[in-house]
């Protein structure tokens, strides 16, 4: 090489070096991006997380977890576990978790923990959720291929059985190779009379040995889309028999003559569905919280373009971002308020059963609304996202491929939600034939009450963006939309001369629709009354007008997102439309400046994180290089060279 | 147990049996669907298939598949293999693959085995896809972050240098453990000159050992979130040395003193990002064709609700499946006439250069607009298919959850959506411009010469739903919205005062709406095009009318995604949305009473769909339940029974 050459070649190196923008930018920008909050930080994770107690002890978790090599996965990640390397670690991460609990004297910070862990593994969350002591497990039911139980006087025994190849439960979360108990839920038969379904607990394998009991077949599921970690299995039941006792009594009760006394609903026994679906919303602020926390970051750090800009200063990629950013405050704020309602009512249940039941259909409505809806929507942020990342949302080790994985079956499993969204419309139209008849109906449709009123008016009055800040504002647009369709829907059911079904399979879009705009008023509704809590806080008042800022984005998106629908009603005319369009890019613009304040304000840790890419300090793409170079095998010689790529 | 309930037991489980209706009535289902085709299922697999001679060639390149224990998956199916296992028998089957191309005489034959196999598996699809001979590995290009080709003039080499820990070149294909060379792009410099970038073929392992060659650091990026069978990988050249005649000079030259001959135009070299592009359509319809062919076949088979009815009779499923059915027939027809005509355009480069590059622009502009649009669309298919299969879709061994990992890429990958999107919106406004100047352009922006008659008229003139169905009005409708969205945005571009870049940032998700609208609008105007060229073959003659309602299903649907567009524009009124919404659900039920001869006709056989929900006799359950039974461990105790559950 000439002398010139070499020079050339080292000052293009130095060059090189130093324009090398992402590494050596990467820091520097999120510090700056850092001094854009308007709010303070700390407050704001003590908001996120339900108040300053729980928000610290969830910081000693972090530690707990980082610290215990049982519990911390061995590399910081499972991605390059094989499927029984991962379940070998979830169920050692379990069983170090629940040694814990006697040995951790604060059970605050013992739920901290599980919330901890519950983010850090999804396998884990999903195990320990459905087996809070681990020697029982919940089978779902599956209607109409119903598993029997049929009672037996002579040995006051219920025999389990299932008797078709269809009627095999599948999906069982832990029935795989794990479970020692399951929970069937059977069609209850005494004397060759059906009562309904009740829950039994039915033993499934030999603790000691892991051998399955007899009369019991049971098998893993095998290869999933996500949640590896834990095993589904399927399982069938031949006439096994049970202690009439184990039958799970709560509700209604057999007693040791074979007499059956019926609860006083039936519904009842599912109200433990509720439950379940509500998580979803919490599950969708921890999945979804960190996966944007990784993009915000990610977007801040990263230069592209002529100017080498920060990608995030695109308008096509902070409005993507920023609604979900949105999304995961209010979302946050209502879940809590959604959850300790229900806490209220269930402990109803204790103490007057008929007061819970006047409950039930409104929550049922919502929870099934919410969990279709809020999951649906969790999709739409996880693709956002992963789009976002470009090439790098590849690797496994930036952690969205997971998220989207172990996400998958939320829209599906637990009741799916095309299934759910209906029996909310229906409950919808339910009760706007209640209000029909002139009678008042309360709860979460109240607003039904005024829809003579609020059809009243067939063109909003927008005139000017402003307005669209104030989020009584929007929630009367959006609560014109939801009455309308349901006024528009009522009547076309009503119209129909095709039967019930066949009418309500000709509108089954738009009942869906109809499902989804109810839930997304709810959100906005909820989170008004939120607000409301929040300032009488002397701690959280100051984070009202970011709160009332995130809480307009929100509203702003669900009416961006529904444009057609208010056209198609000429509700909005095209000047209005632009009005709102505009605004909304406006409002995503400016909340893109607190970003990444707004996603340190929850507080996810780097190792929760588990993802190079979403680096608290911003050097990325160092670390990125390190993971990889970590990776097994990463630099070395396949066994297939000596078969295959020597002879070619 | 009483004999009573002996014999209780006993009827409940006969009349289970018998009341069991998935398992018994699925192939009846399906035999009762296949007499609904409208038109003949053979001739339209040759359609589907480029003719008959080739769909023929599929068929025994099937059974090769099927009858070749290299090729065909252990098993049937990948999913059970570890990351390595998974690598080696890609390996294996892309060995054997070149083996046949010795011993098959077929040419005909041996391209249908590779598509055949590049359908069986992404992974292999993608390995042989960059790599045809095996020998050598092409590099991606990452702009702004060059790997340097500093020429030696002393030695007569090249010394290939990558510079900087972040002009790592990461994802390459076959880069982490198999590839024997790379092609690298290259900032070409020659006396401290920069002469833009060429491809250089730089060594990276010795054949024999497996070993990196002197100055190579490569490695693998371990676990991707699809298509682990390919090891993609990154790579760093250290001041590596190749012979001069290593650089490819195709287009530009370097002579033995170093001189440097420019190509006529710098974007010839990107030429080969066009024809990768392209590759998407035939990955869409291959990939969607399947998963669709799924959906479809078990939409049919399951049965729920009330009345045990088929859930492909709900509304809610058949609208949100059968515009991507429709899809499937469009892309099919229209990737083969874009292919050939793109096969043309460089047979040209050979011949006449200047007429090439004149071509160059709006070939570059389709191939990104669609590749974005297309592979955008894809997700879309993929999410709806996982959706309409329940639960189940959460099985691996259902194969939507790897098509949709497979999947992931293609967006992000190969040109990110979000940037070519965008330089399809620039040729948009450039070739604006130019009519705007009085001049005629040619290629997919013709009708651009109408803008001013087009945009002459402001409201619809739909009255009546019959006019939907007239693929010329459709895209008449669409062609408007299009021409509107160029209009208002040049308009807004040309009146900002911010400056260029601003301006286009200000704009920017309406200017990706805009290449959005230009890629379907071609869709549909290129339809158009090959229904005119099918209508003059005698087979395929009889196939115009079911593929016109196909094309009418894709145009409304179009415009049924763009309501809020035309709304907003006013162009549209309320009712006449309303007419459009109801004629696009009528029309997707009636292309659903054809849906499966429809899938049937792509004839993806069994063993290539891998999932036993779409199995063609319809007997899915059976199926499925003996899948989970050859799962690896599915009946045992697990290595943590010992550890864990037993003290618990």
């Amino acid at each position: 090489m000439s002398k010139k050459n070499i020079a050339l070649n080292r000052l293009s190196a130095i060059q090189n070096h130093i324009s090398n923008q992402p590494q050596q930018t990467g820091p520097i920008d999120l510090a700056r991006e850092r001094e854009n909050a308007s709010f303070n930080v700390k407050h704001m994770n003590w908001l996120f997380w339900g108040g300053k107690e729980f928000a610290e002890a969830l910081q000693d978790a972090y530690l707990i977890i980082q610290r215990d090599p049982d519990l911390y996965f061995p590399g910081g990640h499972p991605y390059d576990l094989t499927r029984p390397e991962e379940r070998e670690v979830t169920m050692k991460q379990i069983f170090r978790y629940i040694q814990l609990k006697k040995s951790l004297k604060d059970p605050l910070l013992f739920k901290a923990l599980g919330v901890a862990m519950g983010m850090y593994s999804e396998s884990f969350n999903m195990k320990v959720y459905v087996n809070d002591s681990l020697d029982v497990l919940l089978c779902s039911f599956l209607r109409g291929l119903e598993t029997t139980a049929t009672y037996d006087r002579e040995t006051d025994e219920f025999i389990i059985h299932s008797p078709t190849l269809t009627s095999t439960k599948i999906w069982i979360g832990m029935a795989g190779q794990t479970a020692t108990h399951s929970i069937a839920l059977c069609q209850t038969i005494i004397d060759g009379k059906k009562w309904g379904t009740n829950w039994f607990i039915v033993p499934l394998r030999d603790q000691k040995t892991g051998k399955l009991m007899s009369g019991v077949t049971a098998g893993d599921v095998g290869a999933k889309y996500g949640r590896n970690g834990i095993d589904n299995g399927w399982i069938q039941y031949s006439h096994v028999r049970v202690p009439r006792t184990n039958m799970m009594m709560k509700w209604a009760k057999v007693n040791k003559g074979g007499e059956y006394t019926t609860s006083a609903n039936p519904a009842v026994s599912y109200s433990v569905l509720i439950g379940e679906r509500l998580t979803v919303l919490t599950e969708a602020v921890g999945t979804c919280g960190q996966v944007l926390t990784i993009a915000c970051r990610y977007g801040c750090v990263r230069r592209q373009g002529a100017n080498e800009e920060q990608i995030m200063d695109y308008q096509s990629h902070y409005v993507r971002l920023m609604p979900c950013v949105a999304g995961i405050y209010v979302i946050s704020i209502i879940t809590r308020m959604i959850m300790s309602k229900w806490d209220g009512i269930m402990k109803l249940a204790q103490t007057s059963q008929e007061e819970f039941l006047s409950y039930l259909p409104d929550v049922h409505a919502i929870s099934s609304g919410l969990k279709a809806t809020i999951s649906w929507w969790g999709c739409e942020v996880l693709e956002r996202v992963r789009r976002s990342l470009g090439g790098y949302a590849y690797s496994s080790y930036n952690a969205i491929g997971g998220a989207i994985r172990d996400w998958g079956v939320v829209t599906t499993g637990g009741g799916d939600n095309f299934v759910l969204i209906q029996q909310t419309a229906r409950y919808l139209l339910g009760s706007f034939k209640q209000v029909s008849h002139g009678k008042r109906v309360t709860g979460s449709v109240e607003f039904l009450n005024d829809i003579q009123q609020t059809l009243s008016s067939t063109k909003s009055n927008l005139s000017d963006e402003r307005q669209l800040l104030n989020l009584d504002f929007t929630l009367e647009m959006y609560t014109w939309l939801c009455s309308k369709k349901i006024n528009v829907l009522a009547a076309s059911l009503d119209s129909s001369t095709s039967g019930e079904e066949t009418a309500w399979n000709d509108n089954q879009v738009d009942l869906i629709k109809l499902g989804e705009l109810y839930s997304y008023r709810y959100t906005l509704s909820e989170y008004i009354k939120g607000l409301k809590e929040c300032s009488t806080n002397s701690e959280f008042k100051e984070l009202i007008p970011i709160l009332t800022k995130l809480g307009s984005l929100w509203a702003i998106n669900l009416i961006n997102d529904s444009l057609n629908l208010f056209l198609e009603e000429e509700y909005l005319n095209g000047e209005q439309v632009k009005i709102i369009k505009k605004f909304y890019l406006k409002l995503c613009k400016e909340i893109r400046k607190e970003c990444i304040p707004l996603v340190d304000s929850w507080g996810f840790p780097d190792f929760i994180l588990k993802a190079p890419l979403g680096k608290y300090d911003g050097d990325v793409y160092t670390a990125y290089l390190e993971t990889l170079k970590a990776a097994p095998n990463c630099i070395g010689i396949p066994s297939y060279w000596e078969k295959y790529v020597k002879n070619f």
